[in-house]
């Protein structure tokens, strides 16, 4: 069944069982899936799932009625929050399509000393919108039933403010004399922050900074990661840890 | 330091600590790195990784001495091999370079029912040549000791044969009724075997044949991966668990 989520231009109303899809979402069920009166499709708003059945449509405006609740359980049991060193869109949008996929919950681009990346000011707001479309289509395949938030650049010191949010804060950096296993830093927090650097890596000014600022520096296993590899296997092993769809 | 693989065009001889360096790579060093007489690289060759210092060089040919010889221990304790319903050509170069960094030793390209992609038979050397050069590329940025090994495109009949020569066959494949998660199948195995469907999915006739051929058909967690993503999560959780770089 056909999965939307329900965004800011719609509108949902639990105690009279109404959703209302506007915008791009309207247009796919009418003209894209060529949806009718009393086809049934999922939406999803605040973790949860309603089944809803369309009752009025044009492809401005799709009215439903909800005649099923679930909840899934298709999502971690912890908040992950993967940070990235500003790198090129094309990156970011493979980054955030992928670890969308694989469950994380906000992705937060940071200006850092070897971005070579510049941010325009003028185009974020497009850009981030764009992102967070490639977030919400790519929640859809992997019939998450909440999306990835995709934020603005931030710059780095704005960033190690922000960082007092969370329970746990990692800093993937490679460290030969005393490594720590991303594996074996994270136990039940709720509420993660993983920071990968851009292309160029992390500052050592930077690591010395985070430290400061109670981040843990690990590592992804013995291998070199680039900066758009490194997301996957951070969340691979945050689902194998958290997911809780396994015996440990 | 820069990392070269000895391939088929070069020479590697241990009696007399000798290297001789050809084709691509000569060039890489002599023209792209611009390196001299008494520099030193690594060079790596059937697990081991030789420091070696220049003796001689032109963009054919560079010569070398073997002046240490390590054991990095980049690798995994076991091999792992990627088998894949054959997907787009630009989807096969991601999956490759993104599994080469994260330790796989094989791909194997299989053609599957609903697999939307022709073979040409005239272009699979080319192209083959090509998917391996990536691979070898991804295997000198992840500073590992061993390049993953691309395969030409084999039919489902081949492949099911082929299974035999593994000690532990796993499809990834979502099932609702009994699901097994890919964690929990993984064991000490020295010879693993993951096959993923092509975008399409995998047909359930395809599914019946690998069961009988001793496949365990298992999950990659709650949500549903794309072709192009599953092939990372299985990579990590398959680090996690054999890579040996943490307290289990």
């Amino acid at each position: 069944m056909q999965r939307y989520f329900i965004n800011k231009e719609s509108h949902i109303d639990l105690s009279t069982n109404t959703i209302i899809i506007r915008g791009d979402d309207a247009h796919h069920i009418t003209n894209v899936m060529r949806m009718r009166v009393n086809d049934t499709v999922y939406c999803c708003y605040d973790g949860l799932t309603h089944i809803a059945r369309i009752d009025n449509l044009n492809q401005r405006e799709v009215t439903l009625t909800i005649i099923e609740t679930i909840k899934e359980n298709k999502e971690l049991p912890c908040s992950v929050t993967i940070a990235q060193g500003l790198v090129r869109k094309e990156k970011m949008e493979e980054v955030i399509d992928h670890i969308t996929e694989m469950g994380a919950n906000h992705y937060i681009p940071v200006i850092m000393k070897r971005s070579n990346v510049k941010v325009s000011e003028d185009k974020i707001d497009k850009k981030t919108i764009r992102l967070n479309k490639i977030a919400k289509e790519a929640a859809e395949q992997a019939h998450r039933s909440s999306v990835l938030e995709v934020h603005e650049p931030i710059s780095f010191k704005e960033f190690l403010t922000k960082s007092n949010e969370y329970d746990l804060c990692l800093v993937a950096h490679v460290d030969d004399t005393n490594p720590l296993y991303i594996g074996d830093a994270i136990k039940d927090e709720m509420n993660i922050l993983v920071l990968v650097g851009p292309e160029g890596g992390i500052d050592q000014i930077e690591i010395d900074e985070l430290k400061k600022h109670n981040f843990k520096q690990v590592t992804l296993g013995k291998r070199v990661l680039r900066t758009e590899v490194a997301p996957n296997y951070i969340m691979s092993v945050i689902d194998y840890i958290r997911g809780n769809n396994h015996e440990v």
